[in-house]
């Protein structure tokens, strides 16, 4: 029987693992999910991982790569997860475990550079060069890839976009750095700033505190009472997106990309945030290196880290 | 008659042009120097270039391929110099003449990218995969090597690390941008500041105006101020390496480099600024990306750029 090579992807999230199955052309053949139940121990995570691959394979399959997406300090060389905070793991052979089960070349890489190639290779960023892929949630993750490479640095761990400072005289990050963009454009930063401004001006706050329902207030809440017409949360609005996008000209001006691809649930808030955020881009970036630069939304969805990571495995090797 | 090949390279600057050949190794067989004189026009330099490259060519050498480092807009794929203010150059066709003379491949290349890559192949980044060269004049000039690579950016003006912005609330900088790390680190940053302090208070300035003799206050007269025990130079000092500090950390946190190579006017002024710079970077870094950072001085001198360019056209392609 004439096999057909396949390369499996796999995001290793805090609350969820999630494989994939790609062929060639980088299209889906196969996924699945489980739980991380990372309580369970690092060898009960290891195991369900060799079972989510194994799930996704298909007899007329030939396995021939695995990559893994996953937060924490990697040494990807040696195949060892470091440290991830979010497992509770300190020094784990997770790329050895995997080749020896599989005996197939296992590639580690950061979660959000992993999304970032996926974005890039098969995705929004399809057809590029040059990208950025930036991912505001709770906090802010990012990849860049440039001249067709993914940028990794030393430990897999560049483009820490959110901790690029945007005001030296700014309040402590908990990264260790000041005035960091992740401080002032986040989900979390948007939800502390609405929060504080409605406690030191409850008369102002009547909207937002309607939104929040008596829980805490999330940037979610501003951006529906932004757009019920709330003034106080428009404001916490377009001051974040003020940030994001003079974050995002140090970052144009460093890289000179054709695009970035702008994701998660805060980029979701759409104009409230992003009109500033673009306001600011137009207002100071350098001429040459911000006309053209196109911002998009990515393509990929929930399974964009996994698909980068078992594309930058398949990649011929640098 | 075995020919030899060798690889020229040249740094076209507002004042000088500088020309070198190299062999397969990058050491340097000739050089050759020659005042730009661009107020001659476009025709008269290029004519002055070919005769530089001829200078440097012996007998027994096969030029295989030219690159050059330049400053200003560069549309590098058509071999053509976009804009250029310190040549007054407006769409001059360099590379296509150079190509058409010499009959070799030839590729245009920004002159701090090209210094960088200098450094990194076979200067003070060698052996590194993922450098960051800054050098610190007038203005900052920046290039980033990331996994052996140099990034070029969309229009090779990537690494504009002078101006990616410290404080979102700062001064308008000439690029459009503000709160750039230049308008706070550079030689004429330096300069400014002291002069405005010493304006403001001209009883603390005695040594600063000693220093000056007269003339407008430059860094090196805040340098020799502050060596001389000044402390108004001092303070000027320590904000300016607070400054570069702070913006070194954003770009270790972009490129997670392994040695960043630091050179220029200002960086020689030594510890009265360098030590500031690395005291933030230590209290501002992510511990595991500050970590064994090496920063060092840069090797090649004035040739850099020159070196850099021979070299980027020598290397495989892409």
């Amino acid at each position: 029987m004439n096999r057909k090579k396949v390369y499996a992807g796999i995001d290793l999230g805090g609350t969820k693992i999630l494989a994939v199955v790609l062929d060639e052309q980088g299209t889906i053949l196969n996924k699945s999910e489980a739980s991380t139940n990372a309580h369970e121990g690092p060898e009960s995570v290891i195991l369900r991982m060799f079972d989510l691959i194994q799930r996704c394979l298909a007899p007329e399959h030939e396995l021939a790569s695995i990559g893994v997406a996953t937060a924490g300090t990697l040494n990807a060389k040696e195949g060892i997860v470091a440290y991830a905070a979010n497992l509770g793991w300190n020094q784990v052979p997770l790329g050895i475990r995997l080749q020896q089960e599989f005996g197939v070349p296992v590639n580690l890489e950061n979660d959000a550079n992993a999304a970032a190639y996926g974005e890039w290779a098969v995705g929004a960023g399809k057809g590029t060069k040059n990208c950025v892929y930036i991912t505001v949630s709770t906090g802010i993750g990012a990849g860049v890839i440039s001249s067709g490479r993914l940028i990794r640095g030393r430990d897999s761990s560049a483009s820490e976009l959110g901790h690029i400072t945007i005001d030296w005289n700014g309040p402590r990050c908990p990264c260790g750095n000041v005035g960091c963009m992740e401080l002032y454009a986040s989900g979390t930063a948007i939800a502390r700033r609405a929060q504080q401004l409605a406690t030191e001006s409850p008369d102002q706050a009547a909207t937002l505190m309607k939104a929040a329902k008596g829980s805490p207030i999330t940037s979610r809440h501003v951006a529906e009472a932004a757009s019920a017409g709330d003034e106080l949360s428009a404001g916490v609005l377009r001051e974040a997106g003020r940030a994001l996008g003079t974050g995002l000209v140090s970052i144009i001006h460093m890289v000179n990309p054709e695009v970035i691809v702008l994701g998660g649930g805060a980029a979701n808030i759409g104009a409230p945030l992003l009109e500033p955020m673009n306001q600011a881009i137009s207002d100071l970036g350098i001429a040459s290196m911000k006309a053209g630069v196109k911002i998009v939304g990515p393509l990929l969805g929930k399974e964009a880290g996994a698909i980068g990571a078992a594309l930058l495995v398949a990649a011929p090797s640098e």
